[in-house]
């Protein structure tokens, strides 16, 4: 991975920086805008850490996450260069109308849109974290514990802990080289994965209990008379329907979270070559091959069977 | 890792090795056993495998599974010498009486046995496959794409794919060059996570519904009844010890199974500083610090407040 010249010399000249990252941030996303802060401060510059949304609680372990600021005066002319990162559009980081001097691009998204005035995108990247790493090593920044952190965390939850393609030999070398400067593999993986509530994980049993088996579709869904039992929100249904795709002869795994009455959230989760990305669309929703959502309304049962209709078709 | 000159001698000199590992065998087990016989095999030497326990259906994705027999004669002198891998007991491996010449063994488990005329045991290595890696290394010879995927699946099972706190720089650096060699981390972790059959997946769900939170202990378990409703065996519970522990509050998570009337197989999983090891000894059982097992006789109420009434004190 080679660092463009053109983007050294910019954050080796400029003096002070804002940088933003897309809306609703995960762990690549703040990781990584974390320690390319942290790294331009430790040898002078200035940074402003921007996200529209706040940081989630359970990203709460991320060093020095309490950086973020989450208001920004749009459209007060401001004489700062930007820094876009993990995302490619202003759109993204819900920064339309921004007024800026100058503008980097820093991502691992496959993007159509040409903005930036320096753009480097690197599809093939498992995470931005990674592409940061280089960036750091590139500008002879010392790499701290806290920078270090971050960064394996971007790339922990970009690669599903080093469980998805993306996963390269060179992916794990980067990683070996953060737990050597400070990084600790069990408490990221523990910080990220096993800090549930008891009521989120009775949520999940409840969930896993309406499993229904149809077609090779697996059927699961949560209400809100059981969100209102275990005292749980939506929010604590985040992966839920990724779990029954643990089964090798599931198709897709398709999850209901109740909005309201007859009204649901649905999230498709598939494998390999099958595409929920279509099916979404079909309902009007969105989203990647293996992992797509839309909204509709109606009864539970109609939902369901409107869904296997579709897909058999 | 020093390999032990002794025992590279060994390899060199001999030419035909009965290798056997621990019953109930897992990744660990078989990656480590299928990888050392291969390597030995592809400098021309003999070797049988023996397992007691057939290889788990999910495991077949190792290459060479095959290889594994599961009947020996005991009795019978057979001029072999014997190599002990993930395991350093006999009654371990379910061989007790049998006949050998000479025996190694090699072992990532903390023992007070002192079995074996060659002993290579290194209670910090994260996987015995990290040390048959530096052994088949040792020895000239080449890592084949076959013994890449035994040895890379052996310690992303161990280290839970790099999230436990075995998990170290060279355990990463070792899985880079594994990868390199024609391991395939998707792959692997597909076949390791997501494979499940229908009615194992039943089975977990059964298990968790059994669920209950004592003193920031979560108990579960599964019947023999269990078994025959869902058409499961003892092998479709790995790992269901594994999962209470996402709740951050839980500082044990205890799996009872049933083998027998009255008679349980306890597996713990524990985070950080809590030491089951220390508590499955005192059921003499054993493991490490934080994933151990015992055996127990009684009943289910009378097993499971014998462990809180030991966890307590």
């Amino acid at each position: 991975m080679k660092v463009p010249l053109k983007l050294l010399s910019f954050l080796n000249e400029e003096d002070n920086f804002f940088i933003a990252t897309h809306i609703n941030p995960e762990g690549d996303a703040l990781g990584s805008s974390l320690a390319l802060s942290m790294a331009l401060e430790s040898i002078g510059k200035q940074t402003t850490l921007y996200d529209k949304d706040h940081v989630p609680e359970f990203y709460h372990y991320l060093p020095g996450y309490q950086k973020f600021t989450h208001a920004a005066s749009l459209h007060t002319t401001f004489n700062l260069p930007l820094i876009l990162l993990d995302c490619n559009t202003l759109d993204r980081a819900g920064l339309e109308g921004l007024n800026f001097r100058y503008s980097a691009v820093i991502d691992h998204h496959k993007t159509e849109s040409d903005f930036g005035d320096i753009r480097w995108v690197e599809p093939e990247a498992a995470a931005t974290g990674v592409m940061i790493f280089y960036l750091i090593k590139e500008l002879g920044i010392k790499i701290t514990r806290e920078i270090a952190i971050n960064l394996y965390s971007a790339i922990a939850i970009d690669t599903g802990t080093f469980r998805y393609s993306s996963t390269t030999a060179e992916v794990l070398r980067v990683a070996a080289e953060l737990i050597e400067t400070g990084a600790n593999p069990a408490y990221i993986s523990q910080s990220l994965y096993e800090t549930w509530s008891e009521e989120r994980f009775t949520l999940l049993i409840m969930a896993l209990n309406t499993l229904e088996i149809r077609d090779r579709v697996a059927i699961t869904f949560v209400t809100r008379e059981m969100f209102k039992k275990t005292g749980t929100g939506p929010e604590d249904t985040e992966n839920f329907s990724s779990l029954p795709r643990m089964m090798k002869d599931i198709k897709i795994s398709a999850f209901f979270r109740e909005i309201d009455d007859n009204h649901w959230k649905v999230s498709l989760r598939s494998r390999g070559d099958i595409n929920v990305a279509r099916i979404a669309t079909l309902f009007e929703g969105g989203g990647h091959k293996n992992a797509a959502g839309y909204k509709i309304k109606g009864s539970l049962e109609y939902v369901k069977e409107s869904l296997l209709k579709t897909i058999s078709e």
